[in-house]
């Protein structure tokens, strides 16, 4: 039998604990090295920040100096869930590559780099092919089902006229960063003023699925605009990470549009929040394209963000493995698909 | 701006008729050959036997000798919708790849060949490596909804458990062929004898779609077995092609179990039938995973048939000259998206 796969794990907040348990529960894994930054966390082992029983393959120490970890023939594949953003992660990516390790991240800008960074995204690309690794971005969305699912149904098409993507999901699962991010517990009116100065993201990934739509297609969208709006909720609504009180900010509610001349081709609803059921919101994912064939399709309720980023990054790391090196996006590879039984056997 | 790509498409029946259609519907396709048995279409200009206006792409004439146009430097795809069967299609694979053509065929077998016929699946795959070019099965079902689509959808699943996959679709748009595989027409003892010796195959693809769910899974189903039994009208139902009477054969219900160890891990429900509508039968496409996420997909109404095999061969069509030389599946290739705009910008 070939040897386990040696993860790095970088970043232990929501996401990353999910993967770095999630990749423990599969065979043929082992966690080489685990880097965070929370004084909770440093120095402890694993599988202590974990909650879970010791063995030999999630035993390693917590640590906040990266490079600990992060170098050469200690690990075969970074897994990253630090932050959102390109600039953010290219450093941690950098220092990764060159170490030798395949990489897969949830930034959700890395799911298509090229939509913000294209200067960086080929700094990656050169970087990736000297060290002969693989770089992806990934994610339940941006990365599946509001880019990948809906331009894959594309190809059952003769023609398409347009693609209308709609989310209507629930936050409950995210960790604090997202919270933030999605400006949940502000005042309407702060939520209003941090869309303006940049403080309340909303969701990151509307222009990396209209790249990636691009990018499929052929083709350059001459406008693309975004709204972002606050769900107010009139119930108190609470997670484990936040309470909002009636009144106050449950989530965000953002739609896009992408036009080819003067026709918007590809819209976005995703209307986030905390615990939709508490005002009987029904949530799904709803992909509709219009031309020969018309397609409807919907997943309800939706495909739970938590735990589908976590899977897909876990998922795709023997797709990268086997991949050409470079910088990859979910376009480049074969489908995604659950790991089942060993992950050895997948990778060549 | 590159050179047209150059076509070959062997078999003008419904499918053929309208690869080649969609073909010249789209910017940088031009079709250089065409081979068909049928005498009322052999000497024809390729537009009079498509019915349609006359140009540069689309005026080549109709052959029954392939070796006319299978040869050598003459065509870079070779579109094939001759027959179900691998064992059929190989001798026009083999000749088609000896003359350099990358290859996409409508047999259903062929969308994993592997399944019933290894060792043509290593000829076919050493002969694609030797003349580098690539040779691909697909179609929307084996190909795309019932097995693609549902691995794909396993891409965030941490645990399945379980797939299940229901394609009940109306059958009214195929050609002669499809309806003498399916038992249309035949009295119900006439089907049940069919199934019997073979001369009703009913749906060609369950063993495909397994197989499919063997490779992305790396598992190995201990057993596998498929029922057929008759769909019989109630009420008349007619096509351009055949008509039943009320207590005659509509359609064939097809299902197919596979099992790891005793328990059934994949389901597959096919009820196929002309003009289900007539007796208020709702079409629609469904994939349940039973698993950590569970995941329900529909898409109401089914994806079309006809349309659908169609469309995923000629959109397939870039991705397979792009690919590396071989035998390929949809699990070997990325995603498949519709094409739009020039197809030349597709290649690379």
């Amino acid at each position: 039998m070939k040897n386990k796969i040696r993860v790095v794990v970088w970043g232990l907040g929501s996401m990353g604990s999910g993967i770095a348990k999630m990749v423990l529960s599969k065979k043929g894994f082992t966690i080489v090295g685990a880097i965070d930054m929370d004084p909770n966390k440093v120095g402890k082992k694993l599988y202590e920040v974990l909650g879970v029983k010791a063995n030999e393959d999630n035993s390693c120490i917590v640590t906040k100096n990266a490079q600990d970890v992060i170098k050469k023939s200690f690990a075969d594949v970074c897994l990253m869930a630090t932050a959102s953003f390109t600039k953010v992660v290219f450093p941690l990516i950098k220092m990764a590559a060159e170490a030798g390790m395949d990489i897969v991240t949830t930034a959700e800008e890395m799911s298509y780099p090229r939509a913000m960074d294209p200067k960086l995204s080929d700094d990656m690309d050169r970087i990736a092919k000297e060290n002969k690794i693989s770089i992806l971005g990934t994610g339940v969305n941006p990365g599946f089902i509001m880019d990948l699912v809906a331009i894959m149904l594309t190809g059952v098409s003769d023609t398409v006229d347009s693609i209308k993507a709609t989310r209507v999901n629930d936050l409950a699962c995210f960790g604090k960063a997202v919270m933030v991010e999605q400006g949940i517990g502000l005042k309407p009116e702060q939520f209003i003023q941090g869309v303006k100065d940049n403080t309340v993201d909303g969701h990151v990934g509307f222009m990396q699925s209209f790249g990636m739509f691009e990018e499929a297609f052929n083709i350059k969208f001459n406008n693309i605009r975004q709204e972002k709006s606050p769900i107010v909720t009139t119930v108190p609504r609470s997670t484990d990470i936040v309470s909002v009180e009636a009144g106050e900010v449950a989530g965000c509610s953002q739609l896009g549009y992408a036009s080819l001349g003067d026709k918007v081709f590809a819209t976005m609803e995703h209307p986030q929040q905390i615990r939709p059921e508490l005002e009987n919101v029904d949530t799904g994912d709803y992909i509709t394209i219009k031309g020969v064939p018309n397609l409807n399709l919907q997943i309800k309720p939706e495909i739970p963000g938590g735990i589908a980023t976590i899977a897909i990054c876990v998922n795709m790391i023997p797709l990268v493995m086997n991949s050409e090196p470079g910088l990859k996006t979910m376009l480049d590879l074969p489908v995604p698909r659950a790991i089942i039984g060993d992950v050895r056997n997948l990778v060549k």
